[in-house]
């Protein structure tokens, strides 16, 4: 909502008012005043140190390879351990590779799996289902730095290493929340009718009323425009209608089994950081000359989590 | 998440778990109980009463047609007075027919206006700019139907005609929300720089922290994917790096300058109907069999507001 950022026009000249007017409810209508300035998210990236940062673990991430390009998901063991590590081994039995992204619903998810169900890829050592991992024991999660603003759909919410995440001390249960980018597993009407074969990235407002209700991953950490300029599905809840409309996956590694020189370089910024408090912030009270207002509240998922390619 | 709807695999084939259970943390996991069916959102709009929807008024809707497309846009009058006037006086003049989209941010918006902008397309009887329309005052609005749900943004918030909206009777003033599918009006620093020449609409994760800091002019209604999916731009804030990947604007029509056979004869459902609370209820309070977790809330824009097409 910016205008061009190369913009050289001046914008002052301000005519009459008269034949507009005329149209318009008489709204009084006072200029907002100046906040002062303050660090934005840019800022905060510059001054972050080395130490505010953490590499990808090779051993949770996957690279999910389209023609497009690279989707980069990382795993979250702590919340799913079960479903983990299945995905783990269906990737490395090279189970993805062949298959298809199957859906894209708009405003809501993409999806990848199977796309011949009559017909279904043989598993080898992996398993087809899991019993749901919707929630963990809050005792398993060793890191929450939470957020002190108000949420509707959990008594608490924060994040636990990166991931945006909830938890409910009165149930003594963990788990991810659902935010943009989020990673889950398709499932069936049983909760334990899914187990890792169709996965789900969100492409939309963040569909946190699926929390608790389905087992959740991780999150993609780079390659999001891949998924969410997916041409819509228009057969019912966005599938696409005909074989030829699904995206083929190339294949899906573990970064740990893709040579060095192959693999994406990222960081994450760390959520318990003392710069992450400051992005926060940022979000959280906007300074000027741009910003009139200070929202003085951060949604969860609205809460940006940077990510930065190095080494290159 | 679902998987495929035409899904005629039995899941219930459940390998052994032992090579599994080796790799994760011992997690007790038991099956959730089964919620009672309830009505879904497909449910209350197949019951709903022909007077719980509203046509859109022609006088405030517009068509943004672009190659692969319409894009249907309802105007907010009540909300943005001057601005809306405005609009329309530049869409009555055809101002933006030959211009551009020119931005796509992943997970926040794209952006149309005036691609060359050392030579500006001349304005006739328009305004360039106007001060900013932030908040109107609350008894502007005569139309509120609040959510009982909390929200971190504003004191209250809720529907207003269809439009998600929030208030704060303390300073007596009401605005429209950023959520999905929101269409602002792209401004410079000074908060009396826009004027309706650059539009944006919400293509991502509601940006709330905007709201009341950059003048709402209404929401897409119909034919966000067009909008969604378009190609990210690389250069920053996600503008097209060079004039060619510009989408071009066919034109944009006010509905009640096109002839009738040619409109987009959409009904919306009206958010003061007790269909409305339906489906509000439907988010809130989901049932089984698929969902297993009632969430209790609903959040202000995961708030579905359904949209119908008719008379074909």
């Amino acid at each position: 909502m910016y205008r061009h950022p190369l913009s050289g026009l001046t914008m002052a000249t301000v005519l009459g008012l008269a034949h507009l007017t005329a149209h318009a409810a008489p709204v009084q209508i006072k200029a907002p005043a100046e906040l002062p300035a303050k660090a934005t998210l840019a800022d905060v990236i510059k001054a972050s140190k080395p130490s505010d940062w953490r590499a990808l673990d090779p051993d949770n991430t996957l690279y999910l390879d389209i023609p497009a390009g690279r989707v980069v998901i990382e795993l979250a063991p702590d919340f799913a351990p079960k479903h983990v590590a299945n995905i783990k081994a269906l990737v490395d039995e090279q189970y993805y590779d062949g298959l298809a992204i199957t859906r894209a619903q708009d405003n809501w998810v993409a999806q990848w799996g199977d796309p011949n169900e009559k017909n279904p890829k043989p598993i080898q050592h992996a398993q087809r289902t899991l019993p749901g991992e919707f929630t963990v024991p809050l005792k398993n999660i060793k890191s929450f730095t939470r957020l002190p603003d108000v949420d509707g759909y959990a008594p608490q919410v924060g994040h636990s290493n990166g991931f945006p995440s909830a938890r409910d001390p009165k149930t003594g249960t963990a788990w991810l929340t659902h935010c943009y980018a989020t990673v889950g597993v398709g499932r069936d009407s049983a909760s334990d009718s899914g187990g890792g074969t169709e996965l789900y990235a969100v492409i939309g407002q963040s569909p946190r009323h699926l929390d608790r209700d389905i087992t959740v991953v991780g999150r993609v950490v780079s390659g999001m425009p891949l998924l969410s300029t997916l041409p819509r599905g228009t057969a019912p809840m966005g599938f696409y209608d005909s074989p030829e409309k699904n995206v083929p996956i190339k294949s899906i590694r573990l970064a740990a089994s893709v040579p060095p020189e192959q693999r994406s370089n990222l960081e994450v910024m760390r959520t318990d950081s003392a710069a992450y408090q400051a992005v926060l912030e940022a979000q959280r009270h906007r300074g000027g000359p741009w910003s009139k207002v200070t929202a003085g509240h951060v949604d969860l998922c609205n809460a940006p989590i940077p990510v930065r390619e190095v080494g290159k």
